[in-house]
This record gives structure tokens, sequence and C-alpha cells, in this order.
């Protein structure tokens, strides 16, 4: 039996591939993602596959692996992707059983202006 | 010696109280928080907390824990953020040392229009 966050590792690795079929095998048949801040939930693997292959691209995917905190059935991941062109973070809470995905919960944080009041206090994480 | 979901547990019971110069019991002397959306890092206990009292509010600040994943020394949460007129969701990666929370990475995810080119693949999580 894997680890859930061997499993998650996994998921990624497939990902990079973007031979996004390949991914159906770490999820489990009844696998579900939900997308919170759009309010969309896709049910079962066939479905996910076909979303992430008909999802429009400059070019190839890459995912970079920032973060992951494992639990003991449950994973956190922070991770960049871009197509070259698009970029942007996925923060993605998997549940994991018998070695497989069987939910994945995902937010998509985007960049905002840094507000005047609260000035005083911060200082910028890089200069870009 | 605490487990970091103790901590972190913790964290958000000294949040809910609104008094946030409390929250410091937690905190590492060294703390640093970082909001990579914005830019901005905070360094210190003292002005984490001094930037929460000054951030405006309408009313009392609730934080409702909707989920937890914890690993040896760092832990996730996905928080819902309310006064009664702003509302927010923070995801929170936390990492503890000996009890006290180091260092904070947060992200706030905003709500988005769902695309209409995967319509066929999705459904709504719900009808609100």
């Amino acid at each position: 039996m894997k680890t859930a966050g061997e499993v998650v590792h996994e998921f990624w690795r497939l990902m990079a591939t973007n031979d996004f079929h390949s991914v159906v095998a770490v999820l489990a048949p009844d696998f579900v993602l939900e997308w919170p801040q759009s309010n969309e939930r896709i049910r079962g693997a066939g479905r996910f596959a076909q979303m992430n292959a008909e999802y429009p691209a400059h070019g190839r995917w890459q995912f970079t692996l920032n973060r992951i905190v494992e639990g003991d059935n449950e994973v956190v991941t922070e991770v960049a992707i871009t197509d070259g062109v698009q970029a942007a973070t996925a923060i993605s809470f998997f549940t994991v059983e018998k070695s497989k995905i069987t939910r994945l919960v995902e937010y998509w944080p985007e960049p905002y202006s840094a507000p005047s009041g609260r000035a005083h206090l911060v200082e910028a994480i890089s200069s870009t």
C-alpha cells in the first residue's frame, strides 16, 4: 500500500506527462473534484481527464510542486502551473483511500494589490 | 509538547477571541507571515497582532475551521472568516517548531465565474 503522499506525488508526475488520461490510474472510479470558488464539481475520473485534455493551452503544461503537507489520508499541495503563457497557483486538498484519490478540493488564488493601510507593518517578499 | 495540530487549533481559538494580541502566545518571537498573492511579508509576532487589531472591521470577526490537514510540523487549514459584512476564505500553511508557530504562508482565494467551455463536464456544488 502506497502512502497518501506517494499517491499524490504520482498524481503530479502523471499530470506532468500531459497525458491527462494516464492520471486516471491514481483516481478512484467515484473520484470527485470540487472548485469552491466557481461552485463547480466534476464527478468521475473520466470527466476529469477529459476536462484537462480539453482545457485551452498555449503549450505543454508544467507543474512545479512548491509545497506538500501529508496527513494520514489527506494531503495538501501548492503547485505552480504554466503553459508558458498562462500561469497559476493551485492549492489542492487530496483525500486518499486504498492508494487512490477519492476527492480533490482545489483553490486557485490570484494576485491582488497590497492594501495601503498596512504598509507600515509589511515588507515585499520579492522585488519583482 | 503539544502537537502541531494542537498549536494551530489554539491559534484559531485565540483569533476567535478577537483579542489579537493574545495570539502572540502561540507565535515564535521570530514569527514570519507571508501573503504570496500581494507579495507581502510581516516579520514578528508583534506586527502580526497589530495588523489584525488595526484591520478595518464592521463587527466581531468569526472564524470557522472547515478543514485541517496535519503533518509532522506543518499544518494546513481552510477557514471561513467573516465580520458579518465582509467574508473571505483563508488557506493557511503553518510551520510549528517547539510548540510555537514560526511561519505562516496564507492564501485568500476569491470567487470567480465558472468558464463556459467546461460546462458539459461539471455540475454546481450548491444552488446558491
